[in-house]
């Protein structure tokens, strides 16, 4: 199924910055977490940032509208959803941005052939972000038997995810992935011996909520030990208004780790 | 060494609910670490706590103090150390608390056989707590080979610590450990098929300050899985102060997890 297709909405991101064509139902909407997630990338960043899972491309989009030296690799595995990513880049209102992104549709878990045959060479990306599709899975869709089978997935979905993002960065590349809390036990080991000197941020919808993401950035072939800095809380006491820090996060006024 | 030999000192904790005494210098003295630790069993708590790496006690008597229906095993490998936490029991101002507490000298990374020579037998605890000694390491105190064999010797010091824990919980047994954030990646493998349902808190000494340490508790069994609360900033923004909540865990007056 091509974009032209299906019902699709065209929606400005980073205070019309820079727009998306986007499926006009789902759970594949781009919202938060690609904007945090793209947050976690340096303002002085330049080279190439590869968005794994890229979807419509709001991540990797995100970066090269606030990072002006950054090119992004929009790397998607579903061909309706890269579909929709170079829809998104051929929009008038993207304007010079459109230049500075590129859409690869691959799969992220193949061998090392299939990916290089695909466009996707090792040793190519300064910088990696990630946002698996599984964040968005509701945990009451699935029950039982098959809910223990898609945890499992997703242990090795992040190994082989992080396997991958090790073969495709450069030395001292950064990495960024934003993640269920329920996750970390199987990213941490997936980490170890590739990505270090981690930062863990958990991202709280109330100041006195448990947090509903994480998001570590590391750097491949680092030493250093993982950090925990202060958290991000999203929302204010009540009321559905964003904090000023959030606000300033999701519209590319800040960045994540104030770099 | 007995601690009648070395130089010692009677402190106070709990605003003089409970005594301690502890040797007059160096790491090994308790402090904010230990009463935080307790404060992560909950305050209905009724029944047996271990506190692995004792000490003079500092933690294991928190808990005693807070919890009127708990009775600690103060588990201590260092013979110097556990003749503090006996001393620390036969202290007058302990009065009935003293009742309630067992040391036990013994090696928590030792074989069962041995551990159950020492009194400690498998399936003998409700609740255990764990605060190891190199918590309290200097990073700058070692470096290059030396420095990684500490790291290498902290990893399978927490392997050690769990796999002992896990033998000796009784079903549904409570588990918490405080650590610094860079041993994350050791612990969650190490959780990993023996405690769930996880929770962690990071402990930051300013609200905008990277965390010191973290806090984890977990369920011996329980399938649940891993979350993030709200962190605890120990210092207001200026001035040795601590905040009110952090007074209060410190002081016996509040639970670390609210319950």
């Amino acid at each position: 199924m091509s974009a032209d297709r299906q019902e699709s909405t065209k929606d400005a991101f980073h205070r019309g910055n820079f727009w998306l064509v986007q499926p006009a139902r789902g759970a594949h909407r781009a919202g938060l977490d690609a904007m945090l997630l793209a947050a976690a990338v340096p303002t002085d960043f330049a080279g190439t940032v590869a968005d794994f899972g890229a979807g419509a491309g709001a991540a990797g989009l995100a970066v090269v509208a606030r990072c002006p030296q950054a090119h992004a690799l929009l790397i998607e595995r579903s061909p309706e959803m890269a579909g929709f990513a170079r829809a998104g880049l051929s929009l008038e209102e993207n304007g010079g941005l459109a230049r500075r992104a590129t859409v690869i549709e691959a799969d992220l878990a193949a061998p090392a052939a299939e990916r290089s045959a695909a466009g996707l060479t090792d040793n190519c990306a300064d910088f990696i972000i990630m946002n698996p599709p599984f964040n968005d899975e509701r945990d009451h869709a699935t029950t039982g038997a098959l809910k223990r089978q898609a945890h499992v997935m997703e242990g090795e979905l992040w190994e082989r995810w992080l396997r991958t993002a090790a073969s495709l960065a450069k030395p001292k590349a950064g990495l960024a992935l934003i993640a269920r809390p329920a996750s970390l036990p199987e990213i941490m080991p997936a980490l170890k011996g590739r990505f270090g000197a981690a930062q863990l941020i958990s991202l709280h919808p109330r100041e006195d909520r448990a947090a509903i993401r994480v998001i570590i950035r590391a750097w491949y072939g680092a030493r250093g030990k993982l950090s925990v800095v202060p958290p991000l809380v999203i929302h204010g006491p009540s009321g559905n208004r964003f904090t000023a820090r959030a606000d300033d996060l999701c519209n590319g006024a800040a960045s994540l780790f104030g770099d």
